[in-house]
């Protein structure tokens, strides 16, 4: 068993808030005693949709690109990066293969429709530069990927029933430093 | 000049909004005629700190950091990366210097309050395995560094003053993939 209080510790957070999270998906746990930890994990994974794998691609192998590659982090939890494109392969194939240790695949972007389909790829994950993060999308739009990881520094557009998180590395310095000056 | 409608454009919210946002700082431009650029940019800097140059160290130079250490938008920005620091600086510094094609210093972390204090260091980025996070944030706090960027998935803990911000890439997956779930 697991308490609200014991949760809130670990997440830095306080107990109310915890509970009243959870609440907010339905009825988890026995008032005055806390949670099964077996049968919470499992509702959690199933409320934020982690009771399955997630197939990624990686579009645009440069620096940040071949970092996201061999991070370890996403296998611990569902996320698989199953295809790596790039516009360059045969350039960047030896360049990182060389770098992470390992031999790597990466497909030309050319063949992203059919790679998507065959690999039943649902997120990618764009690293290109900006100039090429809008035409990157709209192929990724076309092969019917309909999650988007945007790490290019520009804004992009992608029809209804996609989704597009950003992760601008600069707007979250902004935020720091626009903390830091005000404290 | 520029109108709310158009700055609303260029940032994908409704111009009411960016109205609203602006004059929870203050009075500024002109009413139903809009904003002077020049004197809208300078005063959304001195806003968000971002009058000034932001020093910066990355600790930790694996795949992730050093590709931070070649990310070209920091610079277009005022953040400035000014030392890199690893447990391990020479085996880094060939492997790094080699991918990035060019010279790169990395420091041993032992010198991290020497180096924050002659190089004016504001701001800390971990890229460190999770296991290690929390030392380096000590050692950023002893060294008087008052703002950090946590790239390693882990909660870290710092006194009062101190500002983290995480940037945890499988909480944003999370995310993504909660909102594909559910829709």
């Amino acid at each position: 068993m697991v308490s609200s209080a014991q949760l809130a510790n670990r997440c830095s957070v306080n107990a109310a808030q915890v509970r009243k999270d959870l609440a907010y998906f339905g009825e988890f746990g026995i008032r005055g005693v806390g949670y099964y930890v077996k049968d919470l994990l499992q509702d959690i994974k199933r409320i934020l949709g982690l009771n399955k794998e997630w197939r990624m691609a990686v579009i645009g192998i440069g620096n940040l690109g071949s970092a996201l590659l061999s991070y370890k982090d996403f296998l611990k939890q569902n996320y698989k990066i199953v295809a790596a494109f790039d516009i360059n392969p045969l350039e960047v194939i030896e360049r990182v293969s060389e770098k992470l240790g390992q031999p790597v695949e990466v497909i030309h972007i050319s063949r992203l429709k059919e790679v998507a389909r065959d690999r039943r790829i649902e997120i990618g994950i764009i690293t290109t530069p900006p100039s090429e993060a809008q035409s990157v999308a709209n192929l990724l739009v076309e092969a019917g990927i309909r999650g988007i990881l945007n790490f290019a520094p520009t804004q992009i557009k992608v029809p209804e029933g996609y989704i597009v998180k950003d992760v601008f590395f600069t707007s979250i310095l902004d935020n720091l430093a626009y903390l830091l000056s005000n404290s």
